[in-house]
């Protein structure tokens, strides 16, 4: 995350060498390309938003950070598993101002390193035994990181089956994001809860709170995929335009275009071999339907629920403005 | 397996149906695309040979079959996650006898869907719980299945490294075949022991009769791609060859061919166009080389070393008799 004086950056400044050197220490071993390509994209930086989560949180209900640090792990591990797979599907090239690890090492070894870090999110967890966490905390633990790779799952193939359609409405999308991206962030919050020892109440509302600022983040990310400067962003902007993804921003820009510029949309949407000057035109009729301001709008909706839900978790008072700083950040960033 | 009057073929079929719902049971759900794309494999069929093992060894300490069955599950969804990448990897059409998951759904989905066999295959395992298996034996289970999903990645990475190679000594293939093919089976073992509560002496020697049985499976693997009926196997006989797979067979053949035979052997290996004609005069060069008979006795005796563990492993009479049977099978089966 970018230095500002915020509470949660000074934290995030704290802990993230010592979070990195922990997720690196999982991707290491023979073969070595194997290794490489799966350590590829952890080394080339990533805000780290999800284990940062997972370790305020623990902390907000009383556990030391080196107790939760293996379950940190295992999320960022988790995560940076589905990028690898999502951009070979997608067939991005950038990512985190790299190379993705198929545009380097083939398809094929890129497939076998998600596996890999796939394989190691869950090592990482069981690790928690070593941190003298309750082995039926673990097991639960471990069981949320395996809710959230099915529901991740479920999640990308919805949205790529939504590229082949003109008729995904917000609902859908909603349910979408829920699945590919807040559940990662619900786990983070509900992990990070869970080996703390919270109660059941503190755990679902630390994990609506999680959810909720989830989609939000969606929804930046949809913004920013539109809006962003490319160098900050690391990946290519309107990329999204390219793929033909149902974006908030375009099911929103589709339903008030007039019937002769939704045509044209539709028609760059999905149009790989589109010029940069028509995915720049799509983008300009996303704009100037008012998708923008509607998508902040809705983020900005989520965020105030997620801050309601923060207010019933019982987390301290350090880790609860932590927090607040994270949603206002999430809605706010510029990457 | 094959019927056949022995006791642990009579195992199996006391036991597939309700192995196969169960199996089933976890892979339903929504996107239905992506359901169907994961199940189309399980619903083929298959041997069903690891999770048969570890019912029987949990079987030969003591535990009912009903408790153990999560864990059968699990071994066997991870067996059929690789299965969907490696097929896409080495880019196979067939296998079980129906079209491989890519080349009915795509690449995508099919990435998708072994994401979400591996992922089903840890919610399967932590159902342990559910069984009322105690929470320690629980993550030690989970820690085994971790460690096999990261061994069985690092077999697949060597397996398409030697590809590229002409140098792939028998050391080198022993290895690769120890963590693609073996060490699924070893955890297989290992689990089923430890889940009933077997000491560490008997998880050692199951673990260790898995293992070496494993390899054995490995190499018959290759003698049928080369001889066997591809009715019979499900999948094309010669594809090692198209893909220019490091097995014993060529491995043995390039080593004992003279310099001619040879560069024609390494000429043909990994040529994907290459005409039936070629690929069948290879398997001959292959044969004649005595590479088939050179491997049938390396199987032979890592089947002999493996029953030599099973004596160790404590295992009640009934099932060491049908462990000695399922080695028997492993080496003499044509499918």
């Amino acid at each position: 995350m970018e230095s500002k004086n915020l509470k949660i950056m000074a934290y995030s400044r704290k802990i993230i060498d010592k979070l990195n050197a922990e997720l690196l220490s999982y991707v290491k071993g023979e073969p070595v390309d194997l290794y490489e390509a799966s350590a590829h994209l952890l080394k080339a930086g990533g805000k780290r938003l999800r284990p940062i989560l997972l370790l305020a949180v623990a902390k907000g209900y009383g556990l030391e950070e080196d107790k939760a640090l293996p379950a940190a792990v295992a999320i960022e591990l988790l995560h940076n598993f589905t990028l690898v797979h999502d951009d070979i599907m997608d067939r991005d090239a950038f990512r985190r101002n790299v190379p993705t690890v198929h545009s380097i090492w083939g398809e094929a070894l890129a497939i076998l390193a998600g596996d890999l870090l796939f394989s190691k999110s869950f090592e990482a967890i069981l690790d928690l035994e070593k941190k003298g966490i309750r082995h039926d905390l673990v097991v639960r633990a471990t069981r949320k990181l395996a809710w959230a790779s099915v529901t991740v799952a479920e999640g990308q193939a919805l949205d790529m089956d939504f590229e082949k359609r003109d008729d995904v409405s917000e609902e859908d999308y909603m349910l979408m994001i829920e699945k590919k991206t807040a559940a990662l962030f619900q786990a983070a919050a509900e992990i990070g809860a869970i080996i703390a020892g919270a109660s059941e109440e503190q755990i679902k509302h630390i994990g609506e709170y999680a959810r909720l600022a989830g989609k939000a983040f969606q929804i930046r990310d949809d913004i920013l995929g539109l809006k962003a400067d490319e160098k900050k962003l690391g990946k290519p902007v309107l990329s999204d335009i390219r793929e033909g993804k149902r974006t908030i921003l375009v099911i929103y820009a589709l339903s008030k275009l007039d019937a002769n510029k939704r045509r044209v949309l539709l028609s760059i949407l999905g149009d790989r071999t589109a010029p940069i000057e028509k995915l720049r035109y799509a983008a300009r009729l996303i704009e100037d339907s008012g998708a923008v301001q509607y998508a902040w709008i809705k983020a900005r909706k989520l965020i105030d629920e997620a801050l309601k839900h923060l207010e019933k978790s019982g987390v301290n008072d350090e880790v609860y403005e932590m927090l607040s700083e994270l949603a206002e950040y999430i809605v706010s960033r510029e990457k």
